[in-house]
């Protein structure tokens, strides 16, 4: 695709396209603080054709993790409630699970009974309820119930729980010539479904967590079943592992929330051209989640150290955002 | 991407690119037989806004084999030659190979000895040569190698060993608003160093076999670590659930030589709307290799039957395509 990029920036220089964004400020969510002036810093850099810094269009990756840096990851990440949801829709097929934890407690609508046996737990539930159909029937699945589902804070689609100043983020990155990747912990094929529409990241595009999956034929039409067992755990150390096994380049740019997020940016930051990490720092108790350094699921504590260290650009929710979520739609 | 994409597809009506491409004829090196009349038509069946038969640019995804697919694969496939000669490149360094098979016959020159071994013994040179250093190291040992070594029939590069007939179908697709990947049994490492100069296609459209990787600090800089142990192996059931862990959606149209791409075939054969199967079957003793039913390490047979019950396109090489390989350059 690197003709019709170039093409792209060709012809957005053309049509004054990419100087129009810049005139009319490209991150109107973010406050005229530290982080702002870095990230367009970095970007005006990179994008200046015969400067030291110039990075070509092929070399221009960005990677972002999902879960608290693009959407709202509290009081559970998502795919936990989807889980917990599909559990509840598809019990009236399992009996068995009356009687068996963590199902039961789950059943009884004791969540904190049904979350006590922690990581354990969430992948018993996961199993049952990510694994046994096809993926197609899989992404239809997650499709209907994010059409539906409600963030129990917000009242509203999950899918607009997104962080409008990331948005524009991703936004004004790809008006620069960037191609944009989620690499998140979270399934990619829990992700695929929506991540388009709403970030504009197609699926091929999306790196995540997943399970195996199994070529058959059923009725002479081939397909792929998902099977109750873990492919690929896309955190941490998974996370420049997926980089390379999915996108064969090391980022220029990676955007974390968490110290699951710390060796993509480790490994985005340490490329021999100029790089760009970015920590969103969860600090605004008012009108999101304040969490970092204790947080039990999503801390970030070495990852601020280092990013202090290196001289990251760390967002404080609170201070840096002047709006956290879109307005809300008509 | 989507909106580039739109907007490149726009851009190319408005500019008169893709009406100048198919007027100037965009597969010169196909003679006018059943295979490229029937390219031609699905192309312009599905680009046809307001037919039925119309497919948004989202789900214009078209996957190509490589070996034997792409490019040349005989009379040895492009990455056993390359572990050839790094076997012998690092000889110096193992001692202990003068005595051990399979390196101990390929050093005395005897080939037929080394592969006696079957795959066995070529999965042991590809550990021995393939792990061991980074992946930056890797691509740069792949780029070395690629930039000087010689096919040994036609004593000129291998990526100029490449159909041009498919290079001329691959920018037709792109041209046409296709998003193009690679999907091979090959190594995506091996591939990705110059898939991008040879056929447009950028590392991240690379779907390929894969070896583990290890995310390690040196010296205080993260390297991911080539480790000798297969990780996924893009072969038959594999290139679909390649496909679907890497992609992401079902294509619309798949390219293959051999049964192992008959898993792809299918999958890609399946889907609800309008969709193109194509098999180059190696047909031209003359100009290239003649092989199908009978061939040892490509086998095309099974797939010839699919192709036949299914009405997929089957490309003779002798008979459909007017050249081979790209005009020697000067």
């Amino acid at each position: 695709m690197k003709s019709i990029r170039n093409l792209f920036v060709l012809l957005a220089i053309a049509f004054g396209g990419v100087t129009t964004t810049q005139a009319q400020d490209p991150l109107p969510s973010w406050n005229d603080t530290a982080p702002k002036k870095a990230v367009v810093a970095f970007v005006e850099k990179v994008t200046k054709e015969g400067s030291p810094d110039f990075v070509p269009l092929a070399e221009r990756i960005a990677t972002f993790d999902n879960d608290g840096t693009l959407w709202c990851e509290k009081p559970l990440p998502v795919q936990l409630f989807f889980t917990l949801d599909r559990v509840k829709a598809l019990a009236p097929q399992h009996p068995e699970w009356k009687t068996s934890e963590p199902f039961a407690s789950l059943l009884k609508d004791d969540l904190k009974g049904a979350l006590a046996g922690g990581e354990k737990a969430i992948l018993e539930m996961m199993a049952a309820t990510h694994a046994g159909m096809t993926v197609t029937d899989f992404h239809k699945i997650v499709s209907d119930w994010i059409a539906t589902a409600q963030h129990p804070k917000y009242k509203r689609p999950y899918t607009e729980c997104v962080y409008q100043p990331m948005l524009e983020l991703v936004s004004y990155l790809r008006a620069n010539g960037f191609k944009t990747f989620i690499v998140s912990g979270g399934g990619s094929e829990f992700m695929r479904p929506w991540a388009e529409k709403v970030y504009g990241i197609p699926p091929e595009q999306v790196v995540g967590s997943s399970g195996k999956t199994k070529f058959e034929m059923r009725d002479g039409i081939p397909v792929l079943m998902k099977l109750p067992a873990v492919n690929f755990i896309d955190d941490k150390e998974g996370k420049p592992i997926g980089i390379n096994e999915h996108i064969g380049h090391r980022p220029i740019a990676a955007f974390g929330n968490s110290d699951g997020d710390l060796q993509m940016l480790q490994y985005a930051g340490a490329g021999s051209s100029v790089r760009f990490c970015l920590y969103v720092d969860h600090t605004d108790a008012e009108r999101e989640f304040a969490y970092d350094r204790k947080d039990s699921l999503a801390k970030l504590d070495k990852g601020l150290d280092e990013a202090a260290a290196k001289g990251w650009t760390v967002v404080s929710m609170k201070d840096d955002w002047k709006t956290i979520f879109p307005p809300v739609k008509q």
